[in-house]
């Protein structure tokens, strides 16, 4: 039987300005899906590695189930998919682990079926799997993790994408502190009303942010790395944040926020080495509260999931 | 004595969803200033023209003659500056008329000093002088007045100006109905707190209005010029202003809003004929309601104020 493994990176949401509308993808973590054609109209996962149990089998419940489903659906197609899903995406961290099950799943069944969608026509059956595992169709880290660089999410409706690819240097270290942080009660603890005045200085920084990207200005992007709305908010729910980022900062970092609803921080850089020490010095912010911590270092991923082999 | 003439363009602030942080230059109208030095250390303005004798000849109240007074106390200068000003631009039209008048003013004392400083140093005057005119230093029309092109003001605290040059095709009709507006009532009606979830919708399509500016993308810029916060407050105290709207869309515009704080407003497209078609339209919208209008069709100024001759 014919069998293809596809790599889909993780992703950092929000990207400290841009609630909702930015996110960008790493060369690494990431999930690996290996899938293979199969008679009848299913759509099974097969096996799960790397969730410690955690995540359902049954493939109505998990996002790569589901994205799949969906994508045959679509295109009327009789046969099924089985699915081998390989986390290496930590569950709950705020890396868009479902979004990265999700693209890998349905970028392995295109490739399996010849391809006859092209990448960006396949988000819109992520965008039903994110829905499905957290009740919103957001595609800040769907989309990245598709299509690979920053995405801005222009518009919903229909969804609007735009891919903004990351400057050569840029690099970014990302925390994942051991405490849980449920999306759900993120979103809850966030104003619903906001200052105009506070407004007007989010969208002086994301418009900085967007063009700090796009002429590969990383002075420029460090000076609007600044989210005066949600992350003094959120940041409340991770204890050692501030002075995790104050660390970030003098170990050189051009910003630091949290990655998504968290708990996961991250800090990007345009010098590895910089980068690197930011990480660990985060680390050891969260260390001095007990608290324990994965570190990722990793290069912007600009070009989207890998097929790693197709036989 | 010498002499030097110095034309500075009209600019529309704002455009749509970038409210208090972005702003772009016509090529025309715009205002023009005939300058010399003097002996002792005086500012004084000689003559007014083109204003119906409504600003004041007192430099210390008129943005030209307090714009060149920052200047020249900064530089220590012992000589004087005298000054002609031609108004070409509507006063309280909305398009930046103040801004014109201190940009000519202060770009011809650095040209009649030798030109000491860079064009970019020279924005600290005239926002000193938009603050002596209405309170508060607003960067938006002065900063594309002195740099053209767009210009983002990514934060104030120091300024910090990206300059975004438009696009070869670009263009903007401007219809300037004559009604009055006072600023200070265009900021008073607006909401001190505003929906989060419009402010998001805002920050996508301010994303998206420089994403397209900077990849030369017209649909996106048209599909981003949309302000769901202060459009719909503002265009309330500019009768006919759905209907010129719509008018301006029909004919072809990408987009339309409202300039600065009104009244005039402004369409934006990338076909001269079709924008020419849209001015006309707004005009007749205004004129359907017995309210006579100017209009002004013209490209986007990207190289900011002209020094006409110097003598």
């Amino acid at each position: 039987m014919r069998e293809v493994r596809v790599f889909a990176p993780a992703t950092v949401a929000n990207v400290a300005c841009g609630f909702d509308i930015l996110g960008f993808a790493l060369e690494q973590p990431g999930d690996t899906v290996r899938a293979g054609l199969s008679e009848g109209k299913e759509v099974k996962i097969l096996s799960i590695s790397g969730d410690s149990g955690r995540l359902p089998l049954d493939a109505a419940k998990n996002t790569a189930g589901v994205a799949v489903r969906h994508f045959l659906d679509h295109l009327g197609e009789e046969r099924g998919i089985e699915i081998h899903l390989e986390k290496a995406l930590p569950l709950g961290s705020g890396l868009g682990s479902s979004a990265a099950s999700a693209v890998a799943a349905v970028v392995a069944a295109n490739v399996l079926l010849g391809e006859p969608l092209s990448r960006e026509e396949l988000i819109p059956f992520t965008l039903e799997a994110e829905r499905a595992a957290c009740g919103a169709a957001h595609a800040d880290n769907a989309a990245p993790a598709m299509l690979g660089g920053f995405v801005l999410i222009r518009g919903y409706d229909p969804p609007d994408l735009v891919r903004i690819p990351a400057p050569e240097a840029l690099c970014c270290a990302v925390v994942h502190p051991h405490i849980e942080i449920r999306t759900e009660d993120a979103r809850k603890i966030l104003r619903r009303e906001i200052p105009l005045e506070d407004a007007i200085v989010q969208w002086g920084n994301i418009g900085g942010l967007i063009a700090g990207l796009m002429k590969g200005d990383y002075s420029l992007i460090g000076r609007s790395m600044k989210d005066v709305i949600i992350e003094p908010v959120r940041s409340l729910l991770i204890p050692g944040f501030e002075e995790a980022k104050q660390a970030a900062m003098d170990a050189g970092a051009l910003g630091c926020s949290i990655s998504g609803s968290g708990p996961s921080i991250f800090a990007l850089g345009n010098d590895r080495r910089k980068i690197e020490a930011a990480g660990q010095a985060m680390q050891a912010a969260f260390a001095a509260l007990h608290i324990d911590s994965d570190l990722f270092v990793s290069a912007i991923n600009n070009q989207g999931p890998t097929v790693l082999n197709s036989f």
